[in-house]
């Protein structure tokens, strides 16, 4: 598959070059990023060529932004590298932009793995990967079929199955330091109703303003930020009532 | 100027119906989000006019989603609503759909105004009001020349200012329940360096993955709820101890 734009390319050049296969970089690039690059692929050997941005277009469509890789697929779906405890399921999020963006916020903020429901949402494209800065390569990602069966096995795991929707509780008013999943809808209607009902609980931030919603991957910073902290300091704020 | 996309059509016509000329809904376009518009629309005597899809592009250009509205010039650098004590100073973000996902995020979460430094900056395009979702509406936006002098101005006034970077404290470290300033710089580059100079503390978020940063957005929404939680129950994490 073909990853482009720099942070991505780079991204794969730092942390998995033995898959990458070719470098690709715009004829006209020139300044700190190209040499950048030029300067990784040099040390892990993987061979660079300068093309001209017709072809870049050509092999990685409009916003490659000067650089490109071809690398072997991603490692979907691969074990979960730690046992952190938090799970991202993902539902009808149809907007490449937005699943990348949530996608590096949860990379970001050291979510374990993220379930998306297969069907009603995006592909892994590379313009999601794009937008991901790369987190849709490293973050572990399974696609289901079935997200009530999913939510089934996380709570048979010991998971708390938390929806996240306007209206919902304060994530500081609930305890997200065990094994936490969240279950975030897409733009136009949020989770679908099966999967809301089956959650413990529902997260949502106060709106403090006149907008009536947060984008997704926003409130997902937001929420799974709250789980980063109460994680680093350690207090929950008090014992969580689910059900 | 003309406001597009069904969220901020709909704003406009909740929240200041006296000015909105003229409600534009593509002739193709049926459905509840239709019919909301139409009942807004004629509940506050604002004319609808359908219209060829072609027609609505050559007015808001390509992403309409079949809405758009006339409506008064936005009051920018209005005298602030309230004193919750955020304000948010933003310099060179320049892709409108980062800096309206950062106005979305600042004003759902109370941020009392938000400064741009002018040059450097998008401008308030439709497409930045779009993504925001209504929120650069509604949100007082000051333009500013000079970034120090409205830091000065801010330090004055009795604000902390703090710049967002990467490797700064974690928020719920510091104390943001006063008077509090945030500035935000651009997606490649960050804030200047004369700016993040003058500003007391770095605030910044931890990364738990291999991604090196979150998008100006997530990470803006992660810090102003840490500060919304801090006001809302009360305590800050230790005083402050800024300079």
């Amino acid at each position: 598959m073909i990853v482009y734009g720099f942070h991505p390319v780079r991204e794969a050049l730092r942390h998995r070059p033995h898959d990458v296969a070719r470098v690709l970089v715009g004829a006209g690039r020139s300044g700190p990023r190209r040499r950048e690059i030029a300067e990784l692929a040099r040390r892990h050997r993987v061979p660079l060529t300068s093309v001209e941005g017709a072809e870049l277009v050509r092999l990685a469509g409009a916003a490659h932004n000067g650089f490109a890789a071809e690398i072997a697929a991603p490692a979907a779906a691969a074990a979960s590298p730690s046992d952190r405890g938090v799970v991202v399921l993902i539902e009808d999020v149809q907007d490449p932009r937005n699943l990348g963006a949530l996608l590096r916020v949860c990379e970001g903020a050291g979510v374990e793995r993220v379930l998306i429901r297969d069907r009603g949402s995006a592909p892994l494209s590379p313009a999601v990967i794009k937008t991901s800065s790369g987190a849709a390569e490293w973050l572990p990602v399974a696609r289901v079929t079935n997200s009530a069966q999913a939510i089934e096995r996380l709570k048979a795991d010991g998971f708390w199955v938390y929806a996240v929707a306007a209206g919902g509780e304060p994530p500081w008013e609930v305890d997200l330091t065990g094994k936490v999943a969240l279950c975030i809808g897409g733009e136009e209607k949020g989770l679908r109703r099966r999967t809301r009902e089956l959650c413990d609980r529902t997260l949502g931030l106060p709106m403090r303003g006149r907008v009536e919603s947060l984008n997704l991957a926003t409130a997902a910073a937001a929420i799974l930020y709250e789980a980063v902290r109460q994680r680093l300091i350690g207090s929950p704020p008090h014992s969580p009532d689910p059900g």
